[in-house]
């Protein structure tokens, strides 16, 4: 951690927990992060980050609330032209991800979100009230919703299969080649139209 | 455990391990599964699992070999029409997966490799080697390996989306439903057919 002269305050203090906590969560998961462990990775007393942030699983949120930023994936849906929708969608998740040897943070979300009920349980808050509901009431169709979750569904299976099971032919596909399959699907789905 | 009077041979002694450690990495995962829990859940001797099965990655491997059966997911896919493929591998992974409230141990494997190094890897393994490099190979195509691992990509994320994360339109959506949206997914993921 570089460290200046000057003694950081509270909320320089608070970003420091939440990037040690991030990182901790993506490298471990949920079950085997803890809060001794995150103020030792933050180089802080265990006490400051109870006093920030409560326990394990708000600080779990808050860490997602930093990385899931919903605006930004409802824009990256509906702002541009609707027949590219489904591009704009997966090189946003994409550039979430990051380098496919090295995953970020964000992994560690969906990684998090297969193992602890209260992950999986912020995810689905997340996801379905921020963004699937939106982008249902958006295209204005019964289906939205299913297509939206279906969306978010290939979308987190190429998380798994690219980054931690690390298929082959997926770990070694770059990002256009992944658009030229992925995008039509994610549209398919956004927009429900058919496949043939 | 149902006991008979008569004294368990050594396959259905060890039948019985495997079938209590499937339900112990589908309740708990890899990592907080221990052989002491799977000899307690057996009703055996510690000793006795690791005689059958040596360490913990063995187990593991055992039990991912009782539950994906390569020639049966081939089969899925190969034995039948050709425009009907990717319906037929669809409906066949929904049936392993089991009812959408109590995913059955082969959810198991999935949420494994999503937490642990050596069952990502054994599912790296089986499905590269035994699966999607055969799909290629029926296929005669370039693109068929990619193809086949993307079909994988979305079964993984709908069984995480459906069964973990618990997206309230895929958890209560009927296979019916599915099959409609996603096996044209599969269907053009395999066959590398365009979407319109």
């Amino acid at each position: 951690m570089a460290r200046t002269g000057r003694r950081p305050g509270p909320s320089s203090t608070r970003a420091t927990i939440l990037a040690a906590a991030a990182e901790c969560f993506a490298a471990d998961g949920y079950d085997a992060t803890s809060m001794r462990r995150v103020a030792a990775a933050a180089g802080v007393d265990p006490a400051l980050v109870r006093r920030f942030f409560g326990g394990k699983e708000q600080l779990f949120s808050e860490v997602a609330a930093t990385l899931i930023v919903p605006a930004r994936a409802l824009a990256a849906v509906t702002e541009g032209s609707p027949e590219a929708a489904g591009e704009r969608l997966l090189r946003y998740f994409l550039s979430l991800l990051g380098d496919v040897m090295h995953p970020g943070p964000f992994f560690g979300l969906i990684r998090s979100a297969v193992t602890s009920d209260h992950a999986a349980e912020l995810l689905r808050r997340l996801l379905a009230d921020e963004v699937l509901g939106r982008l249902a009431a958006a295209y204005r169709s019964e289906t939205a919703e299913l297509g939206a979750a279906l969306a978010a569904s290939q979308l987190v299976g190429l998380a798994v299969a690219r980054y931690k099971v690390r298929l082959d032919a997926l770990a070694t596909a770059d990002p256009d080649d992944l658009v030229r399959w992925v995008a039509p699907v994610i549209q398919s789905y956004l927009t429900g139209s058919h496949i043939c």
